[in-house]
């Protein structure tokens, strides 16, 4: 990687206080070359966890549900907040046993991003499941109401085609478990 | 798709004023099943596109930056906010030339996004440019100093494996672009 100089956080002030959903601060940086930017936003959200879960049939479990984000029924993942204290890794099993009712035989961290490249936004931890079983019923208090339904990797993409994928993490995580390069398979 | 009832908004109300980056509204919103939530939040961020473009020689223009959200420099691909009134085609374009330099023969929009299921937080546009060529020096007006390089697809993978793609919108644009399903190559 090419070395650049970092910014400067000078100071931070609180501006909005909608924890533990969103906080809200404005920072006083300090640019390489001696700027000086008073007012650049950073948006603390909660970490959280999807999954891309395969059974032991081979089809994809996936949710669908409205998303008051994109305010539209959606196709997406099981996931969700981490808890305090909670891995990517145990939120990941625990989401998945809540939000479908499915057990993993193994669950692989592929990779963590971030939301926003200018204001934070919290990070997404992104997990894929093998060998998933249904073990128990759904059992999520969510505020949404989930169906869940295992499709295949091609049928999802015709999903994904016709714009049924809605959010960003969600292509992503179909898109990096459909090809080999980060995942091996 | 499966058939779901979106919620409702009741009322909606402006508790924090960051415009044009980023403005906070709490929602009283009621449920299908008839439950009212009272503080759900809904972020308003300006829309944006990012663009994966493709040399005439076959490297992909990749900018290395400093970026404050994650707080760490890393590989990203060239893209913007959306001026007052333009276009996602025009916004590629004009953002392709400002940060890079160069200028494509062709510029296909390959998806929107969404970045947050539940608060919204604005939408991304994912472009493709082919042929690209360049005709000027980049001129941009942006706080982070930048540096253009361009690398082929295996390389980018490799920065990827990495760590050096950060953000949830780059790894999609890259993986999206890796893979023919939704790009037609």
């Amino acid at each position: 990687m090419i070395d650049l100089e970092k910014w400067t956080t000078i100071s931070r002030k609180k501006v909005f206080d909608g924890s533990p959903w969103i906080t809200v601060f404005t920072e006083t940086v300090q640019l390489p070359d001696g700027r000086i930017v008073d007012d650049f936003y950073q948006i603390d959200m909660p970490d959280y966890v999807i999954i891309y879960p395969e059974t032991r049939e081979g089809k994809i479990l996936t949710l669908t549900q409205y998303k008051h984000g994109p305010q539209r029924v959606s196709l997406t993942f099981p996931g969700g907040y981490l808890e305090k204290d909670e891995s990517p890794m145990h939120a990941a099993v625990r989401e998945l046993l809540e939000e479908t009712g499915y057990e993993a035989e193994d669950v692989v961290h592929i990779g963590s991003y971030q939301n926003s490249a200018n204001f934070g936004c919290g990070t997404g931890h992104f997990m894929r499941a093998y060998g998933c079983q249904k073990i128990a019923e759904p059992n999520t208090d969510d505020l949404e109401e989930m169906k869940v339904t295992a499709i295949s990797q091609a049928e999802l993409w015709d999903f994904a085609k016709a714009g049924n994928l809605v959010m960003v993490d969600q292509i992503a995580l179909l898109a990096l478990c459909s090809q080999p390069e980060l995942t091996g398979s």
